[in-house]
């Protein structure tokens, strides 16, 4: 019997991205396209469609050996249906997203947001491969994430689960309000929008800091000037990896993962970060919880995401 | 073929029990006997054997139908070793009770912690039945859980999944510390411990109460006090409380499970407590995360422990 293959797709507000990976979780074929947000739900699902039968063509594969396609989608999700209750990326409200696409590729489809796909994508593939047990941070515009269980993704109740940017992380007297509605969810403060919010507050209070001569603040330039040694920037930093070690102290305790995986735009900022995180986190945690706990950087970058599309399959 | 039968036993410090369940997690026999600590760990695997072939024996059904033994012990297990390492209540260290029972039985032996177990004997048998993701609490002098996923007890990496008593939810400047030598966990204040402490500090700074009276204060008397009215015992539960419904907002973005189970001797303390929790949670909890779940007492007492050793055979 020849090979099974599996198709992953990784669908954001400008671009799909599609991959084929092995059984072992091995990358082997991607492909790209724009997302034609504008013309519509199903004219990007048939898009996606198109670059999927694509991708195996141009690739030594045939059709045949397609096993299972997933998506990983941005937005909230009911998993079990296949349905994207809502999308603001995409601008989708109650789109069937499976069912469209297993009528047009004759392919059982799963689906689940892009962060569960991108934790699963690094547990399979990435940083994680081989360990059973592993919580993955995707430190961006927001924080995003996903946890794998025994190898298993899980989705909770009404596929909330790894939602850890929303983890109530900081006491109410200094809480701001998230955008979920709630107060002091660990996406306000490790963000890079929490960093960079900390950033204009302290300028506007008047602290000296050489983040000052800066005309638009980014996350990079924060950890840049932290590194560099300035103050404020330091203390902003630090606030932000602080609270991602006091969640990850919580998760030791409650899903008790044997490898963190950080990806994400701000964990480009490397080596600095991780050793601040990996300080407060050994701080935080129990020490039974954190006794041969690794903090590692996510290994696969962009592809993260369609890796665990196609991961979604054998461990969604 | 004869229908299958699961054997439970729950260690204790001063009692063994046993119960014999059927596939669908139903309490069908039941017996106890003294533990006896004192003539060390092979004498006390020796009579939890004892018990259980009596317990089958006393039945309508006879040894060849059980298809498992599981037993929850109080202490840092290696599951999947079946290793006791250290249990404080037993004065055990590195006791190999799987291998001992399954030579002794002839049948396969899995092990969990108590807490554990409790939680899948609701999750399975109790007021979690039928609901596949459950996050159990046992309030007591301690504060226990258990989260069960798909249907599925989760240990996690190194046995500490579940552990949630010990979720740092306190902010620094109240917390204080707990037996595992952190700060500010959940069991400081929401355990039968952490209430007692909470009024004697109350009373030791000269606030008037209703508490002052006794001699010896419980968490039940500041539950009961709370009830009548006494202003000190009420905010001593509503802290109690508050950090509990903390707690599940948490979780509920980490595992998002569809019902909280409370039970333990503080939750005897009924709806009172109940609905502060409830409240509380709801405040904390994301919308998306808290729709559809349910905050519910305990249906089992003191036999969820049995039978969630009894089902560690087919969810542990």
């Amino acid at each position: 019997m020849e090979r099974a293959i599996y198709v992953g797709i990784d669908l954001g507000g400008t671009a799909i991205k599609a991959g084929i990976c092995d059984a072992d979780g091995r990358l082997i074929h991607t492909a790209e396209c724009p997302t034609p947000v504008k013309e519509g739900a199903e004219a990007v699902v048939q898009r996606i469609a198109e670059l999927a039968r694509q991708l195996v063509e141009a690739s030594p594969y045939h059709w045949d050996q397609v096993a299972g396609v997933g998506a990983g989608i941005p937005g909230f999700l009911d998993m079990e249906e296949g349905h994207v209750k809502h999308s603001v990326n995409l601008g989708w409200e109650d789109v069937p997203v499976k069912q469209w696409l297993e009528a047009n590729l004759g392919k059982s489809v799963k689906i689940d947001n892009d962060a569960n796909a991108a934790a699963l994508g690094e547990a399979w593939g990435g940083a994680g491969a081989g360990i059973p047990n592993v919580v993955c941070y995707t430190l961006g515009t927001g924080v995003g994430g996903g946890i794998i269980v025994k190898r298993r993704l899980i989705q909770g109740f009404s596929g909330m689960a790894g939602e850890i940017g929303h983890i109530p992380v900081v006491p109410d007297d200094h809480a701001i309000r998230c955008g979920c509605g709630k107060y002091g969810c660990l996406e306000t403060v490790s963000s890079a929008t929490g960093m960079v919010h900390m950033a204009e507050a302290a300028l506007k209070v008047g602290l000296s800091s050489s983040l000052s001569v800066l005309a638009n603040i980014t996350a990079k330039d924060v950890v840049e000037h932290a590194v560099a040694g300035d103050p404020i920037a330091l203390n902003i930093v630090s606030i932000a990896a602080g609270y991602i070690g006091k969640s990850m102290a919580i998760l030791s305790v409650v899903v008790n993962p044997q490898r963190f995986i950080i990806g994400g735009g701000v964990a480009q900022a490397g080596e600095f970060l991780l050793n601040l995180i990996d300080r407060h986190y050994r701080e935080n945690a129990l020490h039974t919880a954190q006794d041969g706990v690794e903090i590692v950087p996510a290994s696969l970058g962009n592809n993260a995401g369609v890796v665990g599309a196609a991961g979604l399959h054998l461990f969604g």
